[in-house]
């Protein structure tokens, strides 16, 4: 990998192709090339190659590299770009382990010597703010395939952010805003029950293999820094945390014993790491914790809990809220974007909507300006579990009260009555709210309030949010959505069976759920499908209508457009009333 | 099951209960119940009992009965009902089936001797109309816990539909309309490719007893007839057909064959053995058909296809549409229910809500009407592949066309790039359209587009559509979607794991994977589980929080009484500007 991106970036085509495979057995005619920007950008996509004669087909790629050894980490593609815009020097590694539970040692090449900012704010947002484009605009307008200064300008809006750390020189950039293509959110993590650090590593690349555009690691049990370096090394994706959780953890779990040091001293070590977006509730005020006594399901996020134990124990307002500006100055040094918590997001459809919710939210508002202010880029966190004729409501208020900045739920699920199958309830949720501006949308695996997900609840998840994501694309009419679905389209109703299944998201499982019926090698030219059997198949009398058309030279085509135009003639005279002699018989 | 529907209908209570144990091993600690009307009307509902002293809660039942031999068939609780109408007199068979390859013999027990109308419809719009309740409706509203005089006003404007032909005296009546519960079907049928009538049998059972409301055979391979006779004798809930299917199995799968006689007599056929509705293809018009030849997937309607080739080969009008006044005067004989078929529905998103497809909408507007004059229930069957922020023009239109005729789609799928997940794709758009008003949501199972379901692609495809049932019945506010709900949440975050597992629409796999990282018994009492641990429970902190506040005398109650009455006063003078000082730091 590392000597194919020095190849495509030396490369004078705009597009190089590499060899197949790159996708293991997932995606079978599918090869990763490189789309080049002439400053020497090059950013993957997947490309599909069809037969019949159709033209292959490219879509977003997040896999990163799946054949680089993980204890060797990625190829650091950003490392000139940061370095290059001459804001940044090394610093010594602030973090110092002194538990000895933790003893667990990191590979040398995991290891990485920090940068931090010379002087005031590197972040996208500050150079978007001074007119400049970076690299890492460069990069996702290529992948987006929209035009740089449109990148630039809605950067510097708040509109969107591009998280990317400075000390995350392995990141492909990737654009989070609601003018884009909606993204996705895998969570992974250990924590105190079960898994292990080479587990969170595979998930990692599971999940992006299948598409998360980022990934959050919650772990919570022990070497949650060790896990956490060998995910940033490894991740060509942004790497998101909740920091509080390891504070906490360096509390022994007693949420009262948390102070400002030690979760500031936890931001700068993971600032230090890499990670790109820290979620920091600090909208869960004092005053609002009392409104989520009488609920159904009181506070379900962690992070709001912990805080609000937090307030109550001290009677104090919430230290991450006094502290926010010196909060804001730490992640303006490092670039690391906020996801601004929702502590108190609703855990039932009963708690959906309700005072606490809302007070928090309009508080994420106060927040974001606080931290643009700061040139500190900003999401902000959304519910939850909402009933679908509450979901509007939730945009409608966050795109008010935030100004615009990137909204980023989780689902929310439409109902609570199927767990087991809560990828499905929250993606009918996500696909809504992903229509109406959501910018990003955190998944939800079948595991969901039941139990740590495994590798396939983490597929299950990423291609369930897949759906929705793309749902919600096409729904707002986003430019490029809409090929991938006609290009399948046309292979269905061709009979390229091949053909539509390496183009689902999924192709060995539709391979193989047609195989179940049919697992003849011909079957798969067949012009015909297991559902109808042989000579009963709609498709097939389609093509029939067509060929007879064709045969008894009364063409179809001089009738459409007859037809068509008799049709519009019709609409013009008579609007709505169009067919009303059809049925009178 | 006859013993207990029998002491049932005796029973002076007003709720019945039987032993545990009529769902297997699905539903633990759930047991049938009957609700009793006045008139000897015996509903039954499916009782989950929970512990910690939470009352049992009640969800709708149509499992019909596991326990019965299928070689004999459900009771027929709706014997009487129908001949004490004095609207019918016993017919005998007018089927000969004279294919030597269709030699299955039907069990006696399982054949039916007809009943038709003496004279005039015997159709529960027939009643409705003349201001008659039958225990169909009687039923129904039971069952819904609504009015009856309401069901029958519903009923009588053509705005809900009880399919309920007369010769289907097992059928537990179901009511599809919007003012009701969103309805699902289950699509079974063997195929010239695979599949037995034992297999359909445990199909049809299997999709009832995870809440499949009505199911359709589509079956068209050989023993169609008697595949269906099984099936009816032994379903408790409404059965639909595509009868074109089984009259092109007649010529031999040539549709330019077809005559309006064989058609005519597949019908009475079927009509006779008690098929509940029909799915007629009778607005794919000839001058339709060309509008479809620069689709990008054409046809996809089998039923469509069918009928256009016909038409086009013949370059007549199709027999259904001319003589569709005559079929309505058969199905108002056995009150046999339109559903009037899309055949011109998209097959992909690039064709949806096109002209095509919109003509022949409009022209299930006009054929509603002339049902209507017969005293014929219709409901109009709906699309199929349609994106997000098209999904609502397909509702709006059919109710101003079709007169608020209750709508039955199939899906619609929201994006077309994920065979083996259309399931998902298309619970999301399935969702969405009940909410604006769809009456019944045609399931999709994982298998769609790529082979057969098995018996855990129905499920699955049950499953999803519960789901996007129930998420439209809360959209909708209907008033007992929620309590379902709340308890399970409440049950969440009681930690009673067990009432969470038989709260879910699939327990045991809620159950398993729960188990999965927690399998030991005493976890299914912890008041924490494998997310986080059990230091680190955001529930449990929520609790320790109300603990704390009872502890050091400040009792959380008055506190947001106070908080409450201070913001409600903020809310009244301020709007939406409330929290404005919140954090003005």
């Amino acid at each position: 990998m590392e000597k194919k991106n020095g190849a495509t970036a030396n490369s004078e085509q705009s597009t190089t192709t590499f060899f197949e495979g790159d996708y293991g057995e997932s995606f079978p005619k599918s090869k990763k090339v490189f789309l080049q920007s002439s400053r020497g950008v090059s950013v993957p996509m997947r490309e599909i190659t069809l037969s019949g004669g159709e033209p292959p087909i490219q879509v977003p790629d997040t896999s990163g590299s799946l054949e680089i050894d993980p204890q060797l980490g990625l190829p650091k593609i950003r490392e000139n770009w940061i370095i290059n815009r001459n804001g940044v020097e090394e610093t010594s590694i602030t973090y110092q382990d002194s538990d000895p539970a933790n003893a667990l040692e990191v590979p040398g090449p995991l290891l990485n010597k920090p940068l931090r900012s010379l002087n005031g704010p590197v972040t996208q947002l500050h150079y978007a703010k001074k007119g400049e484009i970076t690299q890492e605009m460069e990069f996702v307008a290529l992948r987006e395939d929209m035009n740089p200064e449109f990148v630039r300008s809605e950067i510097a809006k708040g509109r969107a952010i591009i998280p990317a750390n400075i000390n995350h020189p392995e990141l492909e950039p990737t654009i989070i805003g609601r003018a884009f293509k909606v993204k996705i959110n895998a969570n992974i993590g250990n924590s105190a029950v079960r898994s292990s650090i080479e587990e969170e590593v595979e998930k990692l690349k599971w999940a992006t293999l299948w598409g998360s555009d980022t990934v959050m690691d919650l772990s919570t049990g022990k070497n949650i820094h060790q896990t956490r370096q060998w995910i940033i090394r490894n991740s060509a994706v942004p790497i998101g945390t909740v920091p509080i959780y390891q504070a906490l953890e360096k509390v022994n779990g007693v949420p009262e014993e948390l102070t400002w040091k030690i979760y500031r001293d936890t931001l700068i070590e993971q600032a230090e790491q890499g990670v790109d977006y820290f979620t920091v509730h600090a909208g869960v005020l004092l005053r609002f914790v009392p409104m989520t006594a009488s609920r159904v399901t009181g506070i379900v996020s962690r992070g709001g809990s912990i805080m609000a134990k937090w307030c109550l124990a001290h009677h104090k307002e919430s230290f991450l809220y006094t502290n926010f500006p010196e909060i804001c100055e730490i992640m303006a040094s490092y670039d690391v974007s906020f996801s601004l918590g929702d502590g108190l997001r609703p855990g039932s459809l009963a708690d959906a909507n309700d005072e606490a919710q809302f007070a928090e939210l309009y508080t994420q508002g106060e927040l974001t300006k606080i931290a643009w202010e700061h040139d500190v880029q900003v999401m902000c966190e959304g519910p939850g579990h909402v009933p679908m004729h509450m979901i509007k409501e939730n945009m409608d208020k966050q795109l008010e009260w935030c100004h615009e900045a990137p909204f980023y739920t989780l689902g929310p699920l439409t109902t609570d009555i199927a767990p087991g199958y809560d990828h499905i309830t929250s993606a009918i949720g996500a696909a809504q709210i992903g229509w109406y501006g959501t910018a990003m949308l955190c998944y939800v695996t079948p595991k969901e309030h039941l139990g740590l997900p495994n590798r396939e609840d983490v597929k299950a998840g990423v291609i369930a949010y897949k759906i929705a994501a793309h749902a919600a694309d096409l729904a707002k009419n986003h430019p490029r959505a809409r090929e991938w679905d006609d290009a399948i389209s046309k292979a269905r109703f061709d009979f390229r069976w091949e053909d539509q299944f390496n183009l689902s998201l999924d192709p060995v499982t539709a391979r193989a759920f047609h195989d179940e019926t049919l697992p003849a090698e011909g079957a798969k030219v067949a012009h015909f499908c297991s559902m109808c059997g042989p000579k009963f198949c709609s498709m097939k009398i389609t093509q029939d209508i067509r060929d007879y058309a064709e045969q008894t030279q009364r063409s179809a085509k001089p009738e459409i457009e007859k037809g068509l135009e008799e049709k519009s003639m019709e609409f013009r005279d008579k609007g709505s009333n169009l067919y009303v002699s059809v049925a009178e018989d």
